[in-house]
């Protein structure tokens, strides 16, 4: 989508240099706009571990290209042993990162399975690096896609509207930099306000990494979309208040009976859009589901990430980048970076395929070939 | 309560010159302990517009010694009609100050029907003196009881712990600092913790104003309970997961009928409850009630605050005080203040006359003295 009027992606091979990529490094946002270099896996890790590079179809991306910086530093050794053993090593180091997200390992699978393929060095290099361009297109290109999908519903909201632009309520950050590009629960509002149609966002800050004040609000106002920052805590009076029309959120992992796991709080957001009749969607390319898991609640594993993420608050102050310390000293924090929405509130998931219900044969209807 | 092993109440007249207020000025907390002198009505309403003092009981008596201020200002005019004028000016400006509180109108009405009781002005300040008194002792009484009322419930759920702590989550401050002492919703839990009963509390550290991990947080470790401050969108997860054994919210305005206007986000705690079976408290004395008021949603006004603190958490950095903005410039922000939790979501209401349910049959049992 656009900054500052021109095209980006958040991830990239370097175009003077392919065995560099380039991404948006996001702790940065939305006070700078910084391009950070990667060329090993464990800067990779690093970036995917500290969220220079964060969300669902971002960290599989990632993983698709760390997995190709893999084979080129497994091929610097002579033994093809050893190649494999550099590349299993490189595969554990990526998918320790982040627990959640369910791409992470989808995407490192995929590359294991491709790189075997290859006979030399050479030829596994290539697979990797064809691999993982076809990762970070297949994001685009199912986000695109899930646009339109999301655009239907947008659409038959409005007709009840009389003009007035749809409100949609999201939760953190499932836009373009959240993929690699348009976004899961953004591509619709995107679309729809590139086809004329009026819409705003309530985007929630997304406590404790303010992913939704600073990404999700970033990137709506650099594309020129409509939209106010409130607190995580005022989803449900803007809902008893009719000032929503619609829940679009993201999802790290959905199984394949329709629970979802999504950043903290969506659960909340869930109950309150049922407790006062508002839609409630998940959009998420199919890299998202885990064709394994049964019941969300207890096989998704949550992470828990450092408790200073909470006992501070990070921003911007006279043009450089500060943490404030909000709590006392004594106290301590828990960080729970998850929670999951049980199926049963959920209105239906716009895939790439189309929109269908939260449940084990709607889901499957859409994708058989991932039948049992 | 204590601060640093010292005994001491939110509020208070200077032990020098009756005719200087002196209040703990939260705004620095918990970073500094600050004490400020309040001497005219215009320092009150600023003091209480400002926050800081702030929290149903404080605010009341906050405004009952504005009154006791006004009527000195008052008298400083020769002219009876004046006095009753400018005092009349000096209600208005303090109930303009908080417009979702009940205990802030309550406690100005009741001065200005005691103060008309006296002939002179020097009656009229004596009047305003004791009415004052008596609304923050009684505050603190009220609060006192409530603990042992609230303690009744959590001694029953201890009984089911085997000498496991019982895991209290709360919202915002209902603390000892939204009253004179003891608070609302934490009165329970002091007075289970000073029984030797073990209590944990879950503290939300309530966007935007970080009341939870500002003033709950610094109260509960000066006295010593132990807690863990989490982000707002977390309570719903821990629920899920038996990690809370009961909720205890304070209110800001609670209907004849049951509906409590609290802290925005209390609903959305409220509806994670009942999906998880939770029992959800509220914790109120009975000058938080309006007995004028039947439908929550649609009568009690929700105050909505400057975007600012949407846009920016403050905390401390270096040694000091300091702002931070998060969200990016362009990009506007909404603060409502409160939400309201419908009656059917709330498990009891513990007041200084015991638990009732949240229903006008069971509150007005309670409180027959207020019958339409």
């Amino acid at each position: 989508m656009k900054v500052g009027g021109q095209h980006f992606r958040t991830i990239w091979l370097k175009a003077e240099n392919e065995r560099v990529v380039q991404l948006i490094d996001q702790r940065f946002l939305p006070h700078r706009f910084v391009i950070e270099e990667v060329s090993t896996v464990e800067q990779m890790a690093t970036a995917i571990r500290e969220m220079h590079v964060r969300g669902a179809g971002l960290i599989g991306a990632s993983a698709g290209y760390g997995m190709y910086l893999g084979t080129i530093e497994a091929a610097a050794r002579p033994a093809v042993a050893e190649f494999d053993q550099r590349l299993a090593s490189a595969a554990e180091q990526l998918k320790a990162t982040r627990p959640t997200a369910v791409n992470l390992s989808w995407a490192v699978e995929r590359q294991l399975k491709n790189i075997a393929e290859g006979k030399t060095a050479e030829e596994k290099i290539a697979l990797a690096l064809r691999t993982a361009r076809l990762i970070a297109e297949e994001d685009e290109e199912h986000c695109r896609v899930i646009g339109q999908h999301g655009l239907n519903l947008i659409q038959q909201i409005a007709r009840n509207k009389a003009g007035k632009p749809v409100n949609v309520l999201t939760h953190c950050n499932a836009g373009w930099l959240a993929f690699v590009d348009y976004g899961s629960a953004t591509a619709p509002i995107y679309a729809a306000h590139d086809s004329g149609l009026p819409v705003h966002v309530w985007v929630p800050e997304t406590r404790p990494r303010n992913q939704g004040s600073k990404l999700t609000a970033w990137e709506l106002g650099e594309h020129g979309v409509p939209h106010t920052v409130i607190a995580d805590s005022a989803g449900g009076h803007l809902m008893q208040h009719g000032e929503v029309d619609l829940v679009i959120v993201g999802t790290d992992r959905t199984t394949y009976t329709g629970d979802v796991a999504n950043k903290i709080g969506t659960y909340l957001k869930a109950l309150a859009a049922k407790d006062n009749n508002v839609p409630f969607y998940v959009a998420l390319p199919s890299s998202s589901f885990d064709w394994k898991m049964r019941d969300g609640l207890k096989e998704i594993p949550i992470e828990e990430r450092g408790a200073e993420e909470v006992k501070q608050t990070d921003g911007w102050l006279d043009g450089r980048q500060a943490e404030v310390r909000v709590t006392p000293e004594g106290s301590p924090a828990a960080n729970y970076g998850f929670d999951v929405t049980p199926r049963r509130l959920v209105t239906g998931l716009i895939t790439e395929r189309g929109v269908c219900e939260a449940n084990e044969k709607s889901i499957r209807a859409l994708f058989p070939e991932h039948a049992p």
